[in-house]
């Protein structure tokens, strides 16, 4: 079979496993999909590559990749507060595996189909594994939670726990040491980073409460920082008030959970700020589970309090702010 | 400087090489670009990866490479007729490299400008070079250049010449002698491989005309089966009526132009398929250059015609039908 037939064969992987709807007018199979937009909406696009040995590991489950490629971009759908509608993929492969694309595509159809967003086109490629996943979705851009509208005085939010996915590929990789963690903690913390849960209900539920909101890709201080710099404000957060589950602080202890929930990566968490106003509609509102973590300053920083006093982060861990000078 | 915000900076070398569209209500740097579609018109939505050593040569002139990565894309809205608005770019580099990046930007930006496409958001990746775009165009949904559109009796035609981009790339891999080619015409053929024309005004203007549509991306007779199997059809295709390039012809000879122009890819120009009625619509509507190849047939294969001969076509060459058996 040559190259180009194939790979052509590889989308009937994938045609089979796409939700039907009905404003996809065209689907897989011509030059370009066509789709219909909702009249008194915008569309909101976000686009993810996910790359072998830089986003995850060689050897992945190819279930759990074909669910946290889409993941990761629908979480950006739910940091707007968006409606998941189309997706295209993008698939770089070194070889043309059979038993590979099946797991892939059904992680990717069942997330798909608890989301309903159709597959709608893309590309499949001969080269190093990556996997770009572009996204589309519906929402009122009036309304849309954006990184530039916090306030001094909101309240931040995380919902879920933090660093739980950090310490899955830390413990992984042998970066860390498991303290206490039983073998169900520990494959808590690794489906945490295989199969992350982007909260796209949660999302569409901030709509006209949140000020802003980002997902957490990177972490919470990294990617706070980027609703501080668009909104031109600081942050104090509360260290004590850091959502951490059970199982990581079982695993890594109390100290070292705060750093991974500070610093780590891929929980895919949503971070937002709510004025006090609002919080009592946030209690009626919101299904989720989410914590308080700070308020919005009006300071260009952001400062960390621990058993009420200020302190002084370093990438070690906690240093007493007065004990500094 | 951490790889976070080496790669973060490279946005700004596309930040500031985008076109400014009215529909673009969120553009590059929050979680999602939002953007206004057209009320009474639909979205033509196509994606493309360029990977390094398989659909472009290691230390391709990172200028033409950004051409060429839009290029390819807008192709695709070009063979349904829709009008560009909007593209992402994910962007795999190995390394960061500021004159690469400012080439690349230019190459992309300066074929952006001319189509007002915006480019609204995207990812940058450390990993093996490739390069994924999408591009959204507006498009009458009904009126759209599909490939299942085809009739018995249509003419087929195609745009520009065939075969360049092909005899570039085989003579630049020495998979091809040059004959008699100038230096003019030798840069004319690489030119045709690095940098292909995207016949978007032509598709538009087939709207209404042409019967179906596609972009020659892997070869006419690749592509145009891509029609035949959707409109459940088949075609006669006369070889003395290809269009080549004298560029081309004095390169390789007409012989073996004939056979790049069915077999080798990259020209990105589009074939199509009018009823005869219409032809002298396609005169007064046309201004790119085309030319007629062939018809549409209700037989399921494709005939090939030389001299008034039906002749059988292997990879070697051309035989007539009438020596074989």
């Amino acid at each position: 079979m040559s190259e180009l037939s194939e790979f052509s064969l590889i989308k009937k992987y994938f045609e089979n496993s796409t939700v039907e709807r009905d404003d996809v007018l065209v689907g897989i199979g011509d030059d370009c999909a066509i789709v219909q937009s909702k009249t008194h909406q915008q569309i909101a696009i976000s686009v993810d590559t996910l790359v072998e040995g830089i986003h995850f590991l060689p050897n992945t489950d190819p279930e759990s990749l074909g669910h946290k490629s889409l993941a990761v971009s629908l979480s950006d759908l739910a940091a707007m507060g968006a409606t998941p509608a189309w997706f295209t993929l993008a698939l770089t492969l070194p070889e043309v595996n059979a038993d590979w694309l099946a797991g892939f595509a059904k992680g990717l159809a069942n997330l798909a189909t608890a989301h309903n967003i159709a597959l709608i086109g893309g590309d499949t490629t001969r080269g190093p594994l990556s996997i770009t996943i572009q996204v589309h979705g519906h929402v009122d851009a009036e309304q849309a939670l954006r990184r530039d509208g916090a306030k001094v005085g909101d309240s931040i939010y995380v919902s879920g726990t933090l660093g739980d996915a950090g310490a899955g590929l830390k413990l992984k990789q042998s970066q860390l040491k498991n303290k206490s963690g039983t073998a169900t903690d520990l494959i808590f913390l690794q489906q945490r980073l295989d199969k992350p849960t982007p909260r796209v209900a949660l999302g569409q539920s901030l709509l006209y409460v949140a000020h802003a909101a980002i997902d957490i890709s990177d972490g919470l201080v990294a990617d706070i920082k980027h609703i501080l710099e668009k909104s031109n404000v600081g942050a104090q957060i509360n260290l004590d008030a850091l959502p951490v589950s059970t199982e990581l602080t079982q695993a890594v202890g109390r100290e070292e959970a705060e750093k991974l929930a500070l610093y780590s990566g891929d929980d895919y968490e949503l971070c937002f700020t709510v004025s006090p106003e609002k919080d009592s509609e946030l209690v009626n509102k919101i299904k989720d589970t989410y914590s308080k973590v700070g308020t919005i300053t009006d300071d260009n920083n952001i400062v960390f309090i621990k058993s009420g006093q200020e302190i002084e982060l370093t990438g070690a861990g906690y240093e007493h702010f007065s004990t500094e000078s």
